[in-house]
């Protein structure tokens, strides 16, 4: 009997007791590096050139100045790399940069209700806690916050049992012709890999993401890429929003109400929340059957629950939306000619939609023909507010949309549960000011149903322009065929004509012709290309 | 031109630094929690079932007594449950249970080199912490360490913002014949299935792996389920291990020597790792060109830098597998009979493989015919440290494995880059001291090309197995219709023999009867059953 071998559950309790503390969320993640996407060290190499890139952007967007991001990659030894990265952003204050890049759950966008690149204040501090891994050697920074101010220099390693930055070295350094900025160098065990998942196919999709920003890139060969902007415009910069009514969940409604200082129910929702007027609170507060100027502090739980369940009967205006920045059709469309040569092209963006109260807006374009290739899987270039994705594609809701969507309405081959087949590059974007990822490395879209409903719509929309382009040339083919076949006719048909009317066959052969080219000018003339 | 819309960067870094802050992991969770499996009430309410069993069984385990873990789910409101999972353990000291349940990467588990359900500390309080988030309500824990304490109750939320407990209700209470256990009462807003991503299913799984477990279901409608034990012992409980040189990192390397109390690096390795004897610490040592006596805290960068090479250069003994605990061929094919009526039944256990230094090892089981459905996808059953994953299954390690393996080989149809099809039912388990998730929500395992392979072969073994059963079966089948054939000739034959024999026809039949019979006994009998 498993009797025998039983120990005292008190001894056991206690055992455990023992054992049980606390783990930093550092150590949490040097265990778990694939879940931010150092799972290896291709995708450690490339996920450390896109956290930092990502951060110069959002930065550069902060002071509305037209990026230059300079990247750099230097092999250090064998499978060793050092990921130098350049901005011409705002800098930051000196007192902020060991936190801001040696400590993990830190930084200024996660409560935010606003569309950033970076969302969590994992991302750069996980590229330096896996670079110290696995060589061992701090991140070095340098930032500058104007010229008046001194360039400053830091080493800095990650504390991981606290989850706290230790300071390596610390000085300030002269920095040449550089008004603001900042340069990280991050050194870390990798693999440089060209194609689909590597870094140049980042940066590439990253300007077609972000057309007013400069992209300079030095490959370890010393190879030089440069994307220059096709935008003069940095975009108009996305405003912070409260949260929305409908987003609220009960348990976070209860603190909010603990913890607000505003004195009356009416008051608590018009300033902390988005599209509360008073008319709103008002109904809200009457089928809950509260007062609205109740004190906060003094509900019951039964009436902040009466307060919940009435908020969703109340009809409140969607949350604002200029929280929100998509690329644009137009832009995004001058983008794809830019990289692409296709023979058509199309875009939409939708109007932006709501999930959990969190306004997000789907954007699709679609390049077809050209030199595209014909028999392979179609292209799809995923963009997640402006920050492409490259990994986890199958376990994306975008593409779950896309293989959802049936193209054959549209004229391009597709298998069952199968993305289709052809000569396309599809683009997909979500701008949200809370993008739900499937893991902290940010490399798929969670399956919300109402993201995946408007990726479809957007889908839908480019598919039948698509559509209706494939039907136009399928046409104009079948006609220039027919055209061809009678002019190979001619000949045979103006000699015999000739000798009945007596004409001359020459004349006869280029009346034909000419009739032919008036009939159908655009079928004998050069194929468009839109 | 952007140039005007562009604001003074030290204005906006100091703004930003003004934002920058710390945030706590409860606040990342509270907002990413389909990280934790909580992306919608119907997962919600299995996730904490799961979370609070897993749980249970590992407290079980630690003291080597048979499990009996009861699980009710009562309704409690519109979308609203409560889940109440109560086991025989050796219960929770008084003053650890507030941290247990109510802080997030908070165990005894995270650092153990030791095989168990719980790895992360983050489960329970997950839970505990969605409950809060979705109804306000607090979590219930009873638990008792032996009937010479008393048992104690706590009612505890979480405080996000510091990811500390906030202790609403605590006293001692009366547990009638509860000598020692935990009960945990957790509300929450949730969905109630039946159906493969439900409850049930989930609790029939873990009776698969864990047949020493008596499981108890209460549902909402008040059906009671009960999963008697059909192994009358507790496996053998995994020991714990110290890691092993092969899977340590550069930067870890560094830190262990720095923190350690040993004198000498030959002292250093003998006591920190497993399998590092004398004569390995001496080849490391000589082929880092370091002495074996140096001193751990006077190593330069490139000395540790050499060690760490060199300790890929020496041949060293695979990890003690003493840490690993595998269901078992023989127990995972008595299971599967339990609750599976199918005609043939297989099963592998691999020996212990390693990923990263990390003792790993795989099972599978196959139950072929019978009652399974002839026409649909075979079934699938994931387990981890003996958890079924009931989610995420496109994503998992596991699943890509099976569809890797050429099922035709087997007898089994299968398209490309699909599961096979047939009456099937497979069951894989990966065993190990840290189990590579895809997520916190632990549903899929990360592919780790070295546990992909063993995967892969456990799959090859049971398929070698069912490969043969059905040549076999193919083969009786074909023999047996043509015994059946003749069979039916017999009375013409008979009644031909007669005349010229001058014999009677009955005698004739009888004889080619019984000789057809002992030509062909397994033919003509009953069809077996292996």
């Amino acid at each position: 009997m498993g009797e025998k071998k039983e120990k005292k559950s008190s001894i056991v309790a206690v055992e455990l007791a023992k054992e049980q503390k606390q783990v930093s969320v550092s150590e949490f993640f040097l265990k778990n590096r694939h879940l931010l996407g150092f799972d290896n060290p291709i995708k450690a190499l490339s996920t450390t050139v896109k956290e930092l890139v990502d951060n110069s952007l959002d930065a550069c967007e902060e002071m509305q100045i037209l990026p230059e991001v300079i990247t750099q990659i230097k092999q250090t030894g064998e499978n060793k790399y050092v990921v130098i990265v350049e901005d011409n952003g705002p800098g930051i204050v000196k007192k902020q940069i060991p936190n801001v890049f040696a400590r993990l759950l830190y930084g200024s966008k996660f409560g935010a209700q606003k569309q950033s690149r970076g969302q969590q204040g994992i991302g750069v501090s996980a590229s330096v806690l896996y670079g110290q891994l696995t060589t061992g050697k701090p991140a070095k920074i340098t930032s500058r916050i104007d010229p008046k101010h001194p360039a400053h220099y830091y080493e800095l390693h990650i504390d991981t049992s606290k989850n706290e930055p230790e300071v390596v070295a610390d000085k300030e350094v002269e920095w040449l012709n550089k008004a603001h900025g900042t340069k990280v160098e991050i050194e870390l065990e990798g693999k440089y890999q060209r194609g689909k998942l590597g870094v140049e196919e980042y940066l590439k999709q990253v300007a077609i993401a972000n057309p007013h920003t400069e992209i300079v890139f030095i490959g370890p060969a010393g190879e030089k890429i440069i994307h220059r902007r096709s935008a003069k415009e940095p975009p108009p910069q996305p405003k912070k929003i409260k949260p929305h009514p409908y987003g609220i969940e009960l348990g976070l409604l209860i603190r909010m109400l603990k913890q607000t200082k505003a004195r009356t129910v009416q008051q608590f929702f018009t300033t902390e929340f988005s599209r509360a007027t008073p008319a709103v609170v008002k109904q809200i507060a009457e089928k809950a059957q509260i007062s609205a100027n109740a004190k906060p502090a003094e509900l019951m739980h039964q009436q902040v629950d009466a307060i919940f369940r009435a908020i969703k009967q109340v009809k409140i205006m969607a949350p604002p939306t200029d929280c929100l920045s998509p690329i644009g059709e137009a832009i995004l469309v001058d983008a794809l000619k830019n990289g692409i040569h296709a023979d058509f092209f199309a875009s939409t963006t939708r109007s932006p939609a709501v999930y959990r109260g969190i306004p997000f807006q789907v954007e699709a374009a679609i390049a077809y023909g050209g030199d595209l290739p014909q028999e392979d899987f179609i292209e799809l270039i995923r963009f997640a507010n402006k920050v492409p994705l490259q990994h986890q594609k199958s376990a994306c809701a975008m593409t779950k949309a896309v293989i959802g969507t049936s193209w054959k309405n549209y004229g391009l081959q597709q298998s069952k549960s199968a993305l289709p087949t052809g000569p396309v590059v599809l683009v997909v974007h979500i701008a949200s000011v809370w993008v739900p990822f499937t893991s902290e490395s940010k490399e798929a879209i969670a399956h919300y149903p109402e993201i995946m409903r408007e990726v479809k719509l957007a889908l839908q929309e480019v598919g039948r322009k698509l559509g209706m382009y494939m039907r136009k040339t399928v046409r104009m083919n079948e006609q220039r065929e027919r055209a061809s076949l009678f002019e190979a006719y001619i000949p045979e048909l103006a000699s015999s004509l000739a000798s009945i009317t007596k004409e001359g066959k020459t004349e006869i052969m280029q009346h034909l012709q000419k009739r032919l080219k008036k009939d159908l000018p655009l079928l004998m003339g050069e194929k468009k290309d839109d």
